[in-house]
This record gives C-alpha cells, sequence and structure tokens, in this order.
C-alpha cells in the first residue's frame, strides 16, 4: 500500500492531462508559434489603464488581495446596476465553475451540457463523480430546448450554456434564453456561461432578473478585457447562492494584482469599445480570409472565428496540423458534425497576416 | 425546493466566513490599519527584479500563463537538486492543500492536525468531509510523535506538520522530523508544511529524499519572497503523487504575471538574504519592545513573533483588540493554552515603532 491512498473517485479518473497550452506544444515539438490564435486569448490586450494598474500593484503584492474584493464586486455591482451580494469573484470562471460543481454535484449526480461545449466544465463534473449527459448541437448552436428537456429526463441538478457559444461562436437571442427557462424543471440550475458577451450583438443579453434563482451568469476578465493571465472571473447570481461559495472558496485566492487590474480595466469603457472594434474587424478579416482560400466561416458573436473547411473531421485535423506545422497556434472542435471546422482567435493585422500565409499550404498539404 | 440543491456535504459545512482579512477588518470599523503586522506578510517585499519581471509581464497579461509553468518548475527543480516531475505549481500553499485533500479524503475519512495549527487546513478538510482529529501543542511545538501516534490510532491519511509552526513560531530539528518518519503508519501521508523555512536555522531542513512517498513537502512565495498577493506557491513529492494533481488542478490556474516574478524572485538570492538578515533583526526588534513592557517574546523561526502576554486567552484578546484600535492589525493563536499570546508579524521600523507606541495603551487597557 503506498503511503497516498487516494479515493476511490480520484482512482476512477484519467491521468491524462486533458489541457495542453500552447507552451506545452512549442516545447514538444521544438518550435515557436508565429500567431498565438487558438486559445480565444484577446492579442489587443488589456486597457492601458489596466497595464499601469497592475504595475502599481506590483510594489504591493506582497499584501494578500482583498479577502472580500470589495472594491471590485462594488464596481461590478454599479455597472450591473446591482448590490454586492450578487457577486463572488473567481480564480476565473474555470475556478467558478469547479466550486459550482462542488457546491451541487456528488457522485451521480445528474448534469446536462452540449456535446462538443467547454471541456473544462466537463473536466469539473466528472472531477467531482458526477454524471454527464450530453445534447448535439443543432445548427451548430447549442440547443436550449433539448438540454432543458435532457435535465427533466435525467433530474439534472445543472445544465451549462454558453452564450454565445464556444467553440462555435453562435449565440442565441437573450430573451428567447429568458422564456426558455420557463421549462427549466424544479431543482435544476442553469449556468450561462456569458465568457464572450461583450463581443455579441446587444440582443445576446438574457433579461433574467438579478435575484432568479434559476440561473447563475458567469463572466470574466480574460476576454473582452484582455487579462487572461491574471486569473480573474466573477458570477452573478440570487444572494443565497452566491453566499454558497464562501464555504468552500479560496478566500484569498484573488491576486491583489489582478484585483487592481480588473477595476481598472472595467473603469476605462473606452478601451472596450476599441477591442470590440478590433474584434469585429478582424472577424471580417479572417471570414475574407477563408473565402479567399474557398472555405466558409460561420458567422461570430465573440473573438474567435470558426472556419468551415467543407469536408469531415479527419480533413479538418489535417488542415489543423499543416497551420501548426506553420506556426499558427488554432484549435478545432472535438465532436462531429462541429469537428469539420477550425477556430481561429481574432488577431492583429501581423497575425491575420500569417495566417493568410499559411492556409493556402494547410489545405493543400491535407488534400493531399 | 430552490433550483440549487447543494449537496448534503455542503449543506453540513457552516455558513460563516473564517477568514477576514484586515480589508474587511477595516471596513467594518472605518478606521485604517498604521501597521500591517497581522497576516505573517513580508512588508519588505518582493525583489525588485520580481517586481521588474511582473511589471514586465502585464504587457502579456492577454496570454493564459504556462499550464506546465516549465520554466519556472525548471528552475526550482534545479534549487531543490530534483527533476520537475517532482513538483507542483499551485494558487499558494492553500490552494495546493485543497487539490491534496480532495485527492484523499471521501467523507468520513481521518486526518490528524494539531489544535491551534493552521486553520485552512482544517478548512479543506472540513469542506471535503474530512473527519479531524486534534492532537494538542507540547511546550508550544507541534508535538510530531503525538500526531504520527494519534495518526496510527484513527488510520489517517494525512497528518499536518508545519515546520516551523505558525501561529508559535517553533520549529524541529529536520533530522528528528526524518527520524519520526519512521513510526508513521502505512497509508499515512504527511504534510511538510514549510512555508516559513526559508526563515529558520538551516537545522530545520528535514533531510528527506524527494522521492519518499511518505511525505508532501509545500512551499511558496508568499513570506520570505514576499509575493502573498501573486497567489503562487509548490509542492514537492514523489513523482507518482505530483502526477495525480494533474487530475484535479486548474490547469491555467497559475498567473503569469505570478510565473514571471517567482521565476525572477527566485534568482535574486541577494534579496532573499536581504529579507532574512531584515526579519532576524525586526524579531529582536519585536521582542526587544515585548520585554520593555515586561511580556516575553517566544523565540522565532519564521517572519513572526509570539508574545507571551503572561495571562490567559481572555487577557490576550483585549491586548490584541487594544492593538486593533490603535491602528495595529495582528492576530493570535485560536486554542488554550497558545491563546495567552498575540502574533506580531516581522516590520520595518516604522512598523515597529507604531506597534511599540500602541502596545503599552493596549496593556493597560487590558489591564483594566
Amino acid at each position: 500500500m503506498s503511503h497516498a491512498r487516494t479515493t476511490p473517485l480520484i482512482q476512477s479518473l484519467p491521468a491524462s492531462v486533458p489541457f495542453v497550452g500552447p507552451e506545452v506544444q512549442e516545447r514538444a515539438g521544438g518550435f515557436s508559434f508565429g500567431a498565438r490564435l487558438g486559445a480565444n486569448e484577446n492579442v489587443f490586450g488589456p486597457s492601458p489603464r489596466a497595464i499601469e494598474a497592475m504595475q502599481a500593484a506590483a510594489l504591493d503584492v506582497w499584501k494578500y488581495g482583498d479577502s472580500a474584493s470589495h472594491d471590485l464586486r462594488s464596481a461590478l455591482a454599479a455597472l450591473h446596476g446591482t448590490a454586492m451580494e450578487h457577486i463572488v469573484m473567481g480564480e476565473g470562471i474555470d475556478g467558478l465553475l469547479g466550486y459550482l460543481v462542488r457546491l451541487l454535484v456528488a457522485p451521480g449526480d445528474a448534469v446536462v451540457t452540449s456535446d462538443g461545449a467547454y471541456p473544462t466544465f466537463n473536466y469539473h463534473v466528472t472531477g467531482f463523480g458526477g454524471t454527464l449527459h450530453k445534447v448535439p448541437y443543432g445548427d451548430d448552436r447549442e440547443d436550449l430546448p433539448a438540454l432543458i428537456a435532457r435535465a427533466a429526463e435525467v433530474d439534472a441538478k445543472l445544465v451549462y450554456f454558453s452564450n454565445p457559444d464556444n467553440p462555435m461562436g453562435s449565440w442565441w437571442v437573450g430573451r428567447d434564453i429568458a422564456d426558455a427557462l420557463d421549462k427549466l424543471p424544479k431543482g435544476c440550475l442553469l449556468i450561462l456561461d456569458e465568457a464572450y458577451i461583450e463581443f455579441a450583438p446587444e440582443a445576446a443579453l438574457a433579461p433574467i432578473a438579478i435575484d432568479d434563482p434559476r440561473v447563475i451568469r458567469m463572466r470574466t476578465f480574460s476576454k473582452a478585457y484582455g487579462m487572461a493571465g491574471a486569473r480573474i472571473g466573477y458570477a452573478l447570481a440570487a444572494a443565497p447562492l452566491i453566499k454558497e461559495f464562501d464555504k468552500i472558496r479560496n478566500h484569498f485566492g484573488i491576486g491583489r494584482i489582478a484585483q487592481a487590474g480588473a477595476l481598472a480595466a472595467l473603469n476605462d469603457t473606452g478601451w472596450l469599445a476599441h477591442v470590440q472594434h478590433s474584434v469585429a474587424r478582424a472577424r471580417d478579416g479572417i471570414a475574407a480570409i477563408a473565402a479567399e482560400n474557398g472555405l466558409t466561416a460561420l458567422p461570430s458573436a465573440t473573438n474567435f472565428v470558426t472556419i468551415d473547411c467543407g469536408r469531415d473531421g479527419d480533413f479538418a485535423r489535417a488542415v489543423l496540423a499543416g497551420l501548426t506545422a506553420r506556426g499558427i497556434f488554432a484549435r478545432m472542435p472535438f465532436v462531429a458534425p462541429q469537428d469539420r471546422c477550425i477556430r481561429v482567435s481574432c488577431g492583429r493585422d501581423e497575425d491575420l497576416a500569417l495566417f493568410a500565409a499559411a492556409l493556402p499550404g494547410a489545405l493543400s498539404d491535407a488534400r493531399g
């Protein structure tokens, strides 16, 4: 018997590492990516004011961050027209999804998501012993009525739904999401992952009251605010649910530099508009490159563009391999028929130029 | 039935927030602390090179941190004369303790710690449903033989032991720790929390082989390296145990700025020596202030000094309240008889001057 007796649940988990970052790929392959367009990072970066605030906060990094994130939650409450008790900060949406699953999911509990949706959510559900039920995408969108119907069938405690969606970039009209909630079974909480919402049309915002007990919304500073490496996001929900996080969260887990940067980023609405504009322009640029190569870009409400490569998953995987070999970091959906596509994050002109230069060769190689 | 059905375990957890940071105290009381000496933060701060590295990394914060923390783990492996597979990074020791408990402790599993030792560890054990068995301190030190004996009695999966100890500042000779391991029962893992080890005499370092399966060591950049607000620490253990963390950790959870700062901090051994010297000087300063007030400072192998106030817990609590009222953030042990003491973190001369000015009045008030 080894000295570390892991639990039966831990013993049941896969030992493989499901998350392979670009640096890991670079080291494994002995090369460097020329364009980093695979992780839906915001290459336009954070507000210069946020950078300044983080640089100033570096001088104070000997102090733990405020365990209540008071100033930041206060600013977020003002932004959302609500009170601080509806907001909990977390170590990115990844961290918050982990906490939420831990709050609700005991071994064997049912959870519903879309087949091919955010893998980190699935990782947490499996990691806490939940049973995942997967619903296919419909027309390259997450199928909300089908998700809710499945939740009723399996008595799910949680349903994951992202709007806009990753990896397809598609979106729902917020009004339709709000209406669909009326069918949500009792005892089932909807996670509305809005990581990309700042890139979406205004109509995508779901008119759901902050104290609606059926929904928890997730937001992040990793995407539109350009701070993926700072690890900070938040959840919005009814106060009793938010309070539950205090039972298990790492109370000093939100870094001081991250809090300072996020607060400054929130206050620079001009920079956010600049990013939104730059992303919209890059979406058009990626779509044009796709069209020049005879491919179809799907409409996107995010900071990435999903490109239909026109054949099956093996073909798209070959295109992706060709891009990797040419120094372009991109990714693709895991599940058919969405895996006929590759996914390219919005970049600066120079990033897109590298992508445009690499794509014809990658396609030609894939076509053999 | 509410829409969020928390698990029975979560329902059993206390709703109160056990961690009250200094900012929370300041807001509640409507004042600002003049000296921040309560959280064992390193007021001497991180290396200027670490600050520079963090400021430079702020420009790249749009990128997620390296999910494998390759460069940092590589530098740590060199420091410890080992290989990267023995090292896992975490969101501070707090984050790593949470992961470790989750790996090993299922509801009802036995865990042993000292009564009055690190409360965040207890928080995680309770949070995952473990049963805590507490052993009293002996002579103001954690009682390692008694901890190990209790572990055998209750078939513990985990024993927590810190060296040096918080909150008492006491320490064990490392050789004695290594020898005591031979009595550790099969199937029981010892956590050796070395958060403060860089402040301790060299003899405190336990000569334990890196691949010894009986022990996992925890280290942090929050204390000697002055980066508490960056949230970064690491664990050292046998490779198979380290690999288990990959099943559950947040793979992109370590911030990019934190990684850059930690790497630069490690490379600035001159600054570490400066901090160690400044801390030793401040320990003497705090002891002198205690003596001037008729109190006894306990010997400290950490960056704080625990001061015996000479009466019972009620008296020490009154002294602490008097210090708080005078703008000094300090803390104290929770459990008798250690709660006869207050705990004061090492500060700069100006911090200690404020403490020296506040202590006589706090004592006089407490004596009523």
